[in-house]
C-alpha cells in the first residue's frame, strides 16, 4: 500500500493536554453532526453545486496542460503570473513546497529549462516597477488569471504588459499570453474569443480559493516543471479517505471536528506551523482558504453569527524563536497545527566545532529535536495542538494535504451552517475604490471620516 | 520642519466606528496610567536596565560599521547572514523596505557593488543545501549574529560554512567571517578572541528582539546599500515624540494605549496591514516583537495573567482577496493597523484596455483607492482601525516607525505590569531539544505519549 500523510490529534485530546483539550466522549458525540454535514457536502457535490472535489479526475486537461507547458518550455525562461488570492496563492504555495525556496534564483540549465515563475499578486507600484524591469521581456510569457475575468488587480496589470508586448511585438504580442479564466463570461473571456489568445477554462462552481487543481494552479505550475498529473494523483487518493464517514477514518473530518469544537470553547486562533521551510508559503495558501471561507457574518438561515477562527501563519524553527513564547505562555485562545515532514531530500552533517550537543548529528536530527521540545513545550503549558505528517515533501503528499485541507474547510461551513464558498464581506470594498476612482462626490467628501486631523499624531 | 510619520486613531474612536471604539473619554482617563508606564520605562531607559532607546546615538560605531562594509563591497558578491529570530528579522524587513522585494536578484552592476544579503534563518536541512548550492562561495561571505553565542540554529549553520571555508582557503577562511555577538561571553566571542576575527558587540542591555539598530541589523543592511546613518537619524528623530509626556501629542503612547485598551475589551488579534509589498517584511520583525514582548504567563508581581495579543500578518491589497472577508465579517476579536506611504518612486500609467475605472489613471491611484475601499468598509462593519502613514518609504521614516513600535510595545508592556524584555516560555524547549540530541531516555520514552497511534489518522 503507498504511505499517505496522517492527522495526529493525540495532544488536542483532554487525556493527554488536560483541561484545555477535548474530550474523547465529545468527539464521539460529535460524530453524528460530522455525518450530516459530510452529506450535505457530498450532496452539494452530487449536485455539481460545487466543484472542487472532482478536479483531480480531469486527465485530459492535464495533458493539455502538460502539452502546452512543454511547448513554452522551450520558447521562454520565464512566466509572470498575473493573479491576485485564490489566482495565485496556490502556484505560490506549489512551486515553494516542490522546487524550494530559491527556484527563481537559479540558471536556466539547474532549472532543466523549466519557467521561472514570478507572482505579481500586487499593485504597489514600485513592486511593478521592479518585477517588469527584472524580467527578460523578450524570453518572458504571462498566465493572466482571474476567474471573473474583470478583477481590478489582474486586468490592470495585464493592460500594462499588454501594452508593452504590443509595442515591441506588435500582433505576435498573442503567442505570449495565456488567459485562465471564466468559461463564457467577463472581459478576459471575450478578449482571448476576439484575439485568438489560448485559454484554459475556469470551472464556475469552483471558486477561486479551491482552484489551486485547476489551470488556475495546475498551469503556472507545470511551466515550472512540477509533475502536476503525481498532484492529481495525490489529491484522488485522499478523495475517498475524505468523504469516509467513520469520522475517526477520516484525517479531514477529525481535523474540521476538533478546530470546530474548541473554536466553541473560544480558540478562535489556529495556528498553521510547517517544520519545513519550503512549506511556509502553503500557509498563506491555507490562510486565505481558511478565512474567507469561515469568516461570515450570517449563517444559512440569515441568522447574524459573526463566526470565523482567525488563521496564523508561523514557522518552525524560526518562530520558536519569535511566536512561540506567545503561544506557550499567553491566553488560552490557540490551536496549533504542525506540519512535519519524516524525510529531507538532502541533509547535512554538522561539523564539531566546540561542545554542542547537536555536534556531529545531522541537520535534520536537530530539526526534529527542536520540533519535539516545541511540541513538548505546548504540552506542559497545556495548549492543544494537532500534526499532520507528512511522509516526505513531493507532489503526490502535496495533492493529499490540499484536497484534505480543502474538505476539512468545507466541513467546517458544514457544521456552522455558514455558506463557505462565498465572499459578501468584500465587495463593498470594491464599490468604494471604484467610485474612488471616477472621482464620485458623495464618497470624496466622505474621506475626511477616515482621516480626521484632530485623531492625527 | 522635517516630515513625520504619522499615527491616525480616529477609527478606533466610538464616535468614528461605533460601540467596538474606545471613547475619548476611556482615553483621556488611561492617559495617567500612560503616564506611570512612559515613567516606569524612562527610569529603566536612565538606569540602562534597557538599551534600546539610545542606539540611535551611536554614530562613531555607525562609521565604523560602514567603513567595514564599503571593504566587503569591492571583495565580495553575497552574504549570507546566520542567524534566526531578532537575529535575522530585522535585517529582512530593512532589506526589502529600502532595496525593494527583487534585490537579491538583481545583477552586481544594479546593485552598484553591494552586497546580496541571503537570511539563512531556518535549518530546514534542504534549505541550508539549496542555500550553499546557490552561493558563489568565492566571492560570499558571512554574518554570524547571536547575541548568547551559542544558539543552536546558528552555530550548527556556522559549523558548516565554516567547514566549507577551512577546506577551501585554510587559515584564510577569518577575512571572510564578520561575527556579531556578546562583548564578553559565549562560544562566539572566545572563538572570535581566539582566532583573530572581525566582530561587532551587542550590548548586553538590549534584547535581540529590540537589536535592529544595534550592529545585528546595522551591518548586513549596511552591506546591501542601505544608508544606515539616516536610519539611525530617523529613529533619533523620534525619541523625544515616543518619550513625550501628554499621551495625545505621542503616537507611541497612542499606539500602545489604544491596543492596551481595546485588548481589555476581548480584541486580542492585532493585525499588521501594509498597504506597500516592500513592507510585508517589516510585519514578521513587528510580529516578533508584539508576540514575544506582550505573551507573558506571569506579571511582574508572580501573579498568572496569561496574556498577550496575537498579531496577525497581512498585505495590502493582497489579502483583500484572502483575509479581509473574515475581518469585516467574522467575530468582533481585532484591531487594525494600517501601514499607509504617501508617495511610491515609481508610478505606471494604467493603459486603457476596456471599459474599467482605472484605466489612464496610475497603479498608485489604483492602490489608494482600494486601500480607503478597504478602511470604508471596516468602518461600515464597525470594526476599529489604525493607520500609521508614512511620507514615503526611506530610511529615515523606517527608523521613526521602527523605533515608535519599539516604545510602544515597551509601553504595552507597562500597562500591563509584565516584562516585555524577556522571554522564559521558549527555555523548555531548548532543553528537551538538546536532551533527545543526546539520546537521554527518559525524554524519548516520554516520545510516545506525543505520537499516539490510536489518534492517528
Amino acid at each position: 500500500m503507498k504511505k499517505k500523510i496522517s492527522l495526529n490529534y493525540g495532544c488536542a485530546l483532554k487525556k493527554v493536554v488536560g483541561k484545555e483539550g477535548i474530550s474523547k466522549k465529545e468527539l464521539q458525540k460529535f460524530s453524528s453532526t460530522f455525518k450530516k454535514g459530510l452529506f450535505s457536502l457530498s450532496q452539494k457535490r452530487t449536485k455539481k453545486i460545487i466543484g472542487f472535489a472532482d478536479l483531480p479526475y480531469e486527465k485530459k486537461l492535464c495533458e493539455k496542460i502538460i502539452k502546452k507547458a512543454q511547448q513554452l518550455r522551450g520558447h521562454y525562461d520565464c512566466m509572470v503570473v498575473l493573479g491576485i488570492g485564490g489566482s495565485a496563492l496556490g502556484t505560490s504555495a506549489g512551486l515553494e513546497a516542490i522546487k524550494g525556496s530559491f527556484f527563481n534564483h537559479k540558471p536556466g540549465g539547474e532549472r532543466e529549462g523549466w519557467l521561472k515563475v514570478i507572482v505579481a499578486d500586487n499593485i504597489s507600484p514600485d513592486f511593478i516597477s521592479e518585477i517588469f524591469d527584472l524580467i527578460p521581456f523578450e524570453r518572458t510569457c504571462f498566465s493572466v488569471i482571474t476567474k471573473s475575468g474583470t478583477t481590478s488587480e489582474t486586468i490592470s496589470t495585464f493592460a500594462h504588459a499588454l501594452n508593452l508586448a504590443k509595442r515591441r511585438f506588435g500582433g505576435d504580442w498573442k503567442r505570449r499570453f495565456v488567459f485562465i479564466t471564466d468559461p463564457e463570461k467577463g472581459f478576459l473571456r471575450e478578449l482571448a474569443r476576439k484575439e485568438k489568445v489560448e485559454s484554459f477554462e475556469i470551472p464556475p462552481n469552483v471558486g477561486g480559493r479551491y482552484s489551486v487543481l485547476t489551470p488556475v494552479g495546475l498551469f503556472p505550475l507545470a511551466c515550472a516543471g512540477v509533475n502536476i498529473r503525481k498532484l492529481l494523483e495525490g489529491a484522488a487518493s485522499f478523495d475517498r479517505v475524505c468523504f469516509e464517514k467513520n469520522l475517526f477514518k477520516n484525517p479531514a473530518g477529525i481535523f474540521a471536528s476538533i478546530h470546530y469544537l474548541l473554536y466553541k470553547k473560544g480558540k478562535r486562533i489556529n495556528v498553521f506551523m510547517p517544520y519545513v521551510e519550503k512549506l511556509k508559503t502553503l500557509s498563506d495558501w491555507f490562510a486565505q482558504l481558511w478565512a474567507e471561507s469561515l469568516g461570515k457574518q450570517k449563517n444559512t438561515y440569515g441568522k447574524d453569527i459573526f463566526i470565523g477562527p482567525t488563521p496564523v501563519k508561523a514557522k518552525g524553527v524560526t518562530d520558536q524563536h519569535s511566536q512561540l513564547q506567545l503561544y506557550t505562555e499567553g491566553p488560552f485562545d490557540k490551536v496549533i497545527t504542525f506540519i512535519t515532514c519524516q524525510k529531507f531530500e538532502n541533509d547535512i552533517k554538522i561539523p564539531e566545532i566546540g561542545k554542542f550537543e547537536f555536534s556531529k548529528k545531522s541537520f535534520f536530527k536537530l530539526l526534529k529535536a527542536e520540533e519535539i521540545g516545541t511540541m513538548f513545550s505546548l504540552l506542559k503549558a497545556g495548549r492543544p495542538f494537532l500534526e499532520i505528517s507528512l511522509p516526505r515533501v513531493d507532489e503526490f503528499y502535496i495533492g493529499q494535504i490540499i484536497f484534505m485541507l480543502e474538505v476539512a474547510t468545507a466541513l467546517w461551513g458544514e457544521f456552522a451552517n455558514l455558506n463557505a464558498f462565498n465572499q459578501p464581506g468584500v465587495e463593498f470594498g470594491k464599490i468604494i475604490a471604484k467610485k474612488i476612482l471616477v472621482n464620485d462626490r458623495k464618497v470624496l467628501g466622505n474621506l475626511k471620516k477616515l482621516k480626521l486631523k484632530e485623531y492625527s499624531v
